[in-house]
């Protein structure tokens, strides 16, 4: 018996390699979201001069049938097949290929030159034909047995060619191949596929406690109600809220991240839980359950999701730390491991022992803390620092969920090693937090946004940029002023699809760090309630809303996988381009990095790739200002001022009517 | 029950990622050969902040027990590890990796400030010693309980500490993880380790018939004896021989490839077999089985190798056509489809159904033609056109062939589209024929050998170059005289670490193509014997001795992975550098791409990366001439004439002496 490897029959010579896209030669799988295809290629051939027949073949996991559509050759053994994937969940795909005894035949055919080889080979194809007859039914059948006998029939030799080379025979018989020696791929891949928003988001966080404009007041989920409308009308379609549960007394941190809080400090929202219950309550402060519940419907009722941040670790009051003491690493003296990271010590919380014997229960309590928040309408997680809980734990656990919920996302908050934020994605996360924040010069931006789009981590991480968080004040903004909180905002809203705000401190450019040298806010709402008066004159709301109204009315801005970079021969500007999968809207972002001075410089375009005449001007219509340019050639001058525009959107619109477009010219 | 994707138990904490070298994701296995090295890395990481271990584990294919050595960080999470291949045959290795607690302690413990805690760390650390000592034994197993005794005294913290940050400490633990929870790899590569001679072979191919040098006699195998000690002293170590089987009479091809053969024409002698046998006889003319197994041994005297020629194909009076009619494809007036490709016809040629449904027997009769010729003494193969049989087929009898005969070579001669190629490479060829014979310019040069040094394909294909074949006389051989058959053949040589010439026709620049544009030899002695006057002055016998046997002098260029380009302001002049693994043999080679005019140009070389002091002059000793140069910095200036030096194959000595260098200087 001889065996082989991969296949089951030593006459399936089409031999396929290489498939793609794939993550890790299949140990992870794509994503993709609705309203995208999934356009695989193989390298696939066969010994000698034969033809093949490749089809790539998908189905959703739920289903138990295969589709199929061809491939098409690309040139040296490549192929491509493309599907659409419009359901959320898993799929699986595959190829399959055959070699095409009647495509090869054909091709001879019409290469005979000599009258008795011709003869011979049209008795060859009636074989071929009757062979077919007998995979086919009906009328095909028919047909298919007729075309055997006219080949064979005593007629001219030419009519017969012609028949047999005929495009109504090839239809035909490409319906009906031999494929009992088709090779299958080695390997099945997978593809899972997202609900739009995890794709195209817009995030806007908010500490509930400080949403009463103009107060100090602890704010209530039934006050911020009363921000919905104004942050809808912004254009943001997610209200990211941090922890809302109850907050620890043991080591409460105070204001400024003092370690002893002062009587009526509110603490961290990360310093989870307490006497009023853990992970599955809501604070007092905040709120009810049913407030919560009231605070999400009417969200939703314009339009916009919550989402919450789930952070796994405990205050040392939070209820786990009595009823499952085996959570928590024990030190020689009894006591419980806080968290640490020598000389540094944070009392205030208890990591989770992951290492625990009772690992296992472990793992299902934290499962239905995802649940319990599901059950209350939300769909959106942002999860905190995930990369100080096990991997395998995090892909356990999103496997679960979304084998119940493909529906809810899954934000990882890691700002770790490229490889521990990659294996997060991997493993399941739907979109990511990135290194943007500190990528703030041309050469900086430019390679990393062609590392997360031109390489394979484009199949599996979808990056959310934030030019801040409540973590993260970044130099750039702290001495930028203004125009530096401009450029920001279109970089992060026009190079990634997914992105979003610290809402009202970047409304407000808060640029203040706690101290010269430092990241951290001054007065950081992570320990104290702030007053924002987000009604403030200077505030960007009109600038970010026309932002991001641009983004909703353009599809180019609503993906990240079309990004290139375009020369600019000043290194303060940089130049890019973005477009929708047709090509219908084409998108070209310009932005001064420089939030001080005015720069100028000129800009080449690839007319060729961008389908524009360079013998006609085109228009770029700038959508933040309306204003309008006619620009000619690959080549044209730029000048942007952090006193006026500091960045340009255009809408490129390949074709300006001229005298030779109307009749009469003709 | 919780079920997790590669692992055992959740708490299996580490992630071992992408690990290489490996061919397809282990579909295949990487090629390595005696004399080498196996370096893998891997990326391993764990959440969290903890210390890893990391081993690199392996084992040949016919030993149970896996070996192991550790990793080292190379940064960025990624590690590397080696391993001698020592034996020829397949080797199995992967990586395992765990979170090293004590080591994680240990770094924690040297950054304590507070008594209080390195009190309380110093009993974690006694703890450890403990469950250390559990898994230690004898002396070992009593030091370490005695250091966690020591540990938990009550003597000073400072000694207490600094025992417990003593080297002696760090060694001994370090030799008793704890590795229940050790997270393997979850895939296990295989790495195929040659003989030297898969990686380093100087080929020379000969026309048995044509061995009588002077005479145009069809000569035996005991009078191409008479060659040996030529062609050994030539510093070849394969001789390789087309087909020596019986050649067929039915449609025999007469010289020059005409239709019809004159009474005395020889034949092809691909055109296998006749009454006189198949591909187990040998050509009667040529002589006996026992003259073969003569002349094999008189080579093997010589240190040198015979190298058979298999072509599965038959002629029309193979004895399988009548023994095995099924194995031939039939045409529908029952007649035996021979060889085409519409419209040219080669009717002295069967090709080999293989998609007959007696397949499997096919397939273990021609495995039984290489087990034939094992036996007669043969070690290397040929493989005659592999791409025009199934892939499967060559997978299948390479790896049953070696699986007894690890020590046999083949090689793959295929002139198709690079996939075909890199997969017969992939599969089990020891070595590939290349598109080399094409590579004329230093664009294409350095391109291609890119492709072959700088990715992947490093890790499968090996390349033979061949300046000339019987089939192939290049253009520029053509046209280039002399000089140019002195640059192709030190490319081929000290490019490749494996290349053979069809010797007679090169040694004697033989260059007459059939008609202008054609890059067959006139007079092929594919169709004829030949009458070589080897002895003729102008033979570049004398300089091929000189190549070959710098090349044997050099371990720089017995290796193809070690491979740069450097700059010449010159394009008519290519350079490039090889070296040995730990670099103590440098060669650079410098050859005058232009073969009727004289070149000059200044050469840059990368003094940092050669490990050049550039303050200092070093010596490039040119080992085709003995001539020495003092080169000094970076830039150096090159000439080479048609008329003189064409090429340099230079021995870089990177120091020389100056009066520095004597004691008195000091």
């Amino acid at each position: 018996m001889i065996m082989i490897a991969d296949i089951s029959d030593g006459r399936q010579r089409a031999v396929i390699e290489n498939l793609t896209p794939n993550v890790d030669a299949g140990r992870f799988p794509v994503k993709r979201s609705l309203g995208e295809q999934l356009v695989a290629e193989a390298t696939v051939f066969a010994d000698g001069h034969d033809h093949l027949g490749v089809v790539l073949q998908y189905r959703h996991a739920e289903t138990a049938d295969w589709q199929e559509t061809p491939m098409q050759a690309l040139g040296n053994d490549r192929w491509r097949g493309a599907f659409a994937v419009d359901r959320i969940g898993t799929w699986h795909y595959t190829v399959t290929a055959w070699v095409d005894d009647f495509s090869t035949w054909r091709y001879e055919l019409s290469r005979r030159e000599q009258a008795d080889d011709i003869a011979l080979a049209l008795l060859s194809g009636a074989e071929l034909m009757e062979q077919a007859a007998s995979r086919a039914a009906g009328e095909h059948r028919d047909r298919l047995s007729g075309w055997a006998t006219a080949l064979r029939a005593d007629t001219a030799l030419e009519d017969r060619t012609a028949l047999a080379l005929s495009d109504a025979v090839a239809d035909t018989m490409a319906r009906y191949p031999d494929r009992r020696l088709a090779t299958r791929y080695f390997r099945e891949y997978r593809v899972v596929v997202d609900r739009e928003r995890a794709r195209f988001s817009t995030w806007y966080e908010l500490f509930p406690r400080s949403c009463i404009p103009g107060s100090d007041t602890h704010g209530t989920f039934d006050d911020c109600k009363g921000r919905l409308a104004e942050i809808a009308a912004m254009g943001f379609d997610i209200i990211y809220l941090p922890p809302i549960h109850p907050i620890g007394h043991t080591n409460r941190k105070g204001r400024n991240n003092t370690l002893v809080a002062e009587p009526g400090d509110p603490g961290s929202p990360w310093a989870i839980g307490s006497e009023a219950g853990g992970h599955k309550a809501v604070h007092p402060d905040l709120g009810s359950l049913e407030s919560f519940r009231g605070f999400v419907d009417s969200a939703r009722g314009l339009g916009m999701e919550v989402a919450l941040d789930i952070a796994f670790q405990c205050s040392p009051d939070h209820p786990y730390v009595k009823e499952h003491p085996q959570w928590f690493r024990r030190r020689p003296d009894g006591s419980v491991q806080y968290a640490e990271n020598p000389p540094k010590k944070y009392q205030d919380i208890y990591p989770i022992y992951f290492e625990t014997d009772d690992w296992q229960a472990l793992w299902e309590e934290l499962k239905s803390v995802f649940e319990f928040w599901i059950e209350q309408g939300v769909l959106v997680f942002r999860v905190d620092n995930p990369h100080t809980k096990p991997f395998a734990f995090w892909e356990w656990l999103i496997t679960e969920i979304r084998q119940q919920h493909p529906e809810v996302l899954f934000l990882a908050e890691a700002f770790a090693r490229p490889s521990i934020m990659y294996r997060l994605a991997k493993l399941g996360f739907t979109q990511s937090y990135t290194y943007f924040t500190w990528r703030n010069t041309r050469w900086e931006i430019t390679h990393y946004l062609s590392e997360l789009t031109r390489t394979e981590v484009r199949e599996f991480f979808r990056p959310n940029f934030w030019p801040n968080t409540p973590d993260i004040l970044h130099e750039y903004l702290q001495f930028g002023s203004r125009p530096a909180f401009m450029t920001r905002l279109v970089l992060a809203s026009t190079l990634a699809a997914n992105y979003g705000i610290y809402g009202p401190a970047y409304e407000l450019q808060e640029r203040e760090p706690r101290e010269f040298g430092s990241e951290e806010y001054l007065n950081s709402e992570k320990y104290e309630v702030r007053r924002w008066d987000t009604g403030r004159a200077e505030s960007l709301r009109d600038f970010i809303s026309r932002v991001n109204h641009i983004r909703r009315d353009h599809p180019a801005l609503q993906q990240d996988l079309n990004l290139e970079f375009y020369p600019v021969d000043n290194e303060q500007i940089i130049c890019y381009g973005k477009w929708n999968e047709d090509r219908t809207d084409i998108i070209i972002g310009l932005v001064n990095l420089d939030p001080y001075h005015r720069q100028s410089g000129w800009v080449e375009l690839p007319l060729e790739t961008l389908d524009i005449d360079s013998h006609h001007p085109y228009q770029m219509h700038d959508l933040l200002t309306g204003a309008r340019y006619l620009w000619n050639g690959a080549r044209n001058y730029v000048e942007l001022d952090p006193q006026g525009a500091q960045a340009h959107i255009f809408h490129l619109l390949r074709r300006v009517r001229t005298e030779r477009d109307f009749e009469y010219f003709f």
